[in-house]
């Protein structure tokens, strides 16, 4: 009986990369049809496509999640794949987009398609992309692909909420989280709901989509914890700074302290922000204990999500995302430690 | 007898304006719920929707094609409001893109959207627009979905390959008509399919789907008529050769006449064209006859966009097409005659 759960871990962990794989070839493929459909598709546009979608350094967190969301209903494989590399495209289709918007020059570590190629080629190439991945849908039930379109829909006014929202030091905690929910909240429960409505399991998409909607919240404000993390590191410095981007860290400590406000407001004014001004204020930010409240917030989110998960959080697949989710947390309580 | 085909026009004209009054309203209906949903919808997105969408101008030939086809099999109208609205908002959604490729001003002589709010809001109005389109056809058959996402697929590739085209006097002819036919023809078949596919009509959808798409060509090949025709008004005189943009009639001339074709690809390596350079190099191009070619061409166009029709040629709907398309060729050959 003690030996078992580790046993169904491994069985899981080997079954996940296993999925994983067959996510790349697919994801793979679909570009390559992207490519070849029609005599007048401009290799160029895939082109861009690949740079960004098959480069090595994405983490499949959204696939990852439709795996084990999808075996803890044992959803057929072959569909959790369609809704996987679904997912990673429209997730690719937004960041070409996004960084058009933003003007971004890399992405995770790499040059954007928009800095390579031009907005040109990232527009339509988010464009491109977004269409194969309903092409990609075409075999799966119809209110997936919906409820597809509705969170292209939501993640794209959470994207212009957040442009509008940058520079802004004020900006409310529960509209910072509106925000965060429609950019990356919905297309994580996007996922986890379909891998349950591909079994026609109406009660576990709605638990599943609640769960994994909190996910990708607790997965960003352990991303911001991190940004705050490299301080000091003379790498990146505090870059959320750099990029007038209100995180919840900084938006808790503006809070807490008028000091650490104004010196926001004024960077975000400023010019140019020098790196040793960003170093400073990240500083500052810290020492209101914005950082633990951060690892509350987090908390916080991460218990709602396996709350959610009710009488599934004891199947194969969600005790994964149960595991995968306290060493989250654990991971993030770690930042807040005093470096040697 | 005699009097009955009128009284059938006059019947069909007067259905035809009631419909595209539908297609307003419920075009107004959708942009308004586009607003309404979800409480991050930044208002400024459907502003610039309804900026471009509801601005007037707008011809609304998708509709009216879609209409027509959609009479000559009797289609129920409720559906074919939902297609038309779709067709016109992908449309919307993909000049809203194309103004950020083009980094465009103005469009139907008024400010884009680009223009008005940058980039950004261009962009992610498009993206919000396609969406809107769906969320219409979500009550139809889902081929018609299916064949969406294909065209909108066709359609960014034919925009990436007219922006790779650009500059290109020596274009040949056949890759001009794959681009216009990616980027305008495409559309417009999927219009007149998806009225056949309503009421499962395979044949008519094929037949549909050739006719429409080469009356896409026909009524650019129109366009670029008129175009050459402001010559000597003084107003947007040949913006075609400003815009770099290898139209027929300019590839024809270069194609005939070593002089022109050094001519303009001398203007489109120019740092900036001169109103006077663009109208000589107006009259040029026309000198070679390339304007009659166009007509030909045009006329070739129709001819087998009428051909396509076949036994559905003598429908009602269907005849208002076919004296559609005899109007445009007649309005295309005025355009060559000599003005006093």
């Amino acid at each position: 009986m003690l030996r078992e759960p580790s046993k169904e871990l491994l069985e899981t962990a080997i079954d996940l990369e296993a999925f994983v794989t067959e996510v790349e070839a697919a994801l793979t493929e679909a570009l390559d049809t992207g490519t070849n459909a029609g005599p007048e598709g401009p290799e160029i546009l895939m082109e861009a496509a690949r740079n960004l979608i098959l480069a090595g350094a994405a983490k499949r967190a959204r696939p990852r999640l439709t795996f084990l969301f999808g075996r803890a209903i044992d959803a057929p494989v072959d569909a959790l794949v369609d809704v996987a590399v679904a997912g990673e495209l429209i997730h690719a289709g937004s960041l070409l987009h996004d960084d058009v918007v933003d003007g971004a020059e890399t992405r995770r570590g790499r040059p954007t398609a928009n800095a390579l190629w031009g907005a040109t080629a990232a527009v339509l190439s988010g464009d491109l992309v977004l269409t194969l991945a309903f092409v990609q849908l075409r075999q799966r039930p119809r209110v997936i692909t919906s409820e597809a379109v509705e969170t292209i829909a939501t993640m794209t006014r959470g994207v212009m909420a957040e442009v509008l929202a940058r520079g802004r030091v004020e900006l409310p905690l529960d509209q910072w989280r509106a925000i965060l929910s429609g950019k990356t909240g919905s297309l994580f429960a996007w996922c986890a709901r379909s891998a349950a409505l591909l079994v026609d399991d109406d009660e576990a998409a709605e638990r599943f989509g609640e769960c994994a909607e909190r996910l990708g919240i607790a997965f960003q404000l352990a991303d911001d914890l991190l940004d705050l993390q490299r301080l000091g590191t003379g790498k990146d410095s505090f870059a959320d700074i750099l990029n007038r981007e209100p995180t919840f860290p900084i938006l808790v400590a503006a809070g807490r302290s008028e000091k650490v406000r104004r010196e926001v407001a004024r960077l975000w004014n400023a010019p140019r922000v020098t790196p040793e001004d960003a170093e400073a204020l990240g500083r500052s930010v810290l020492a209101t204990g914005a950082g633990a409240a951060t690892v509350d917030a987090l908390h916080e989110e991460i218990a709602a999500a396996l709350e959610a998960l009710g009488p599934y959080a004891e199947r194969p697949g969600a005790r994964e995302i149960v595991a995968w989710s306290r060493e989250l947390e654990a991971r993030a309580r770690n930042t807040l430690r005093p470096r040697g």
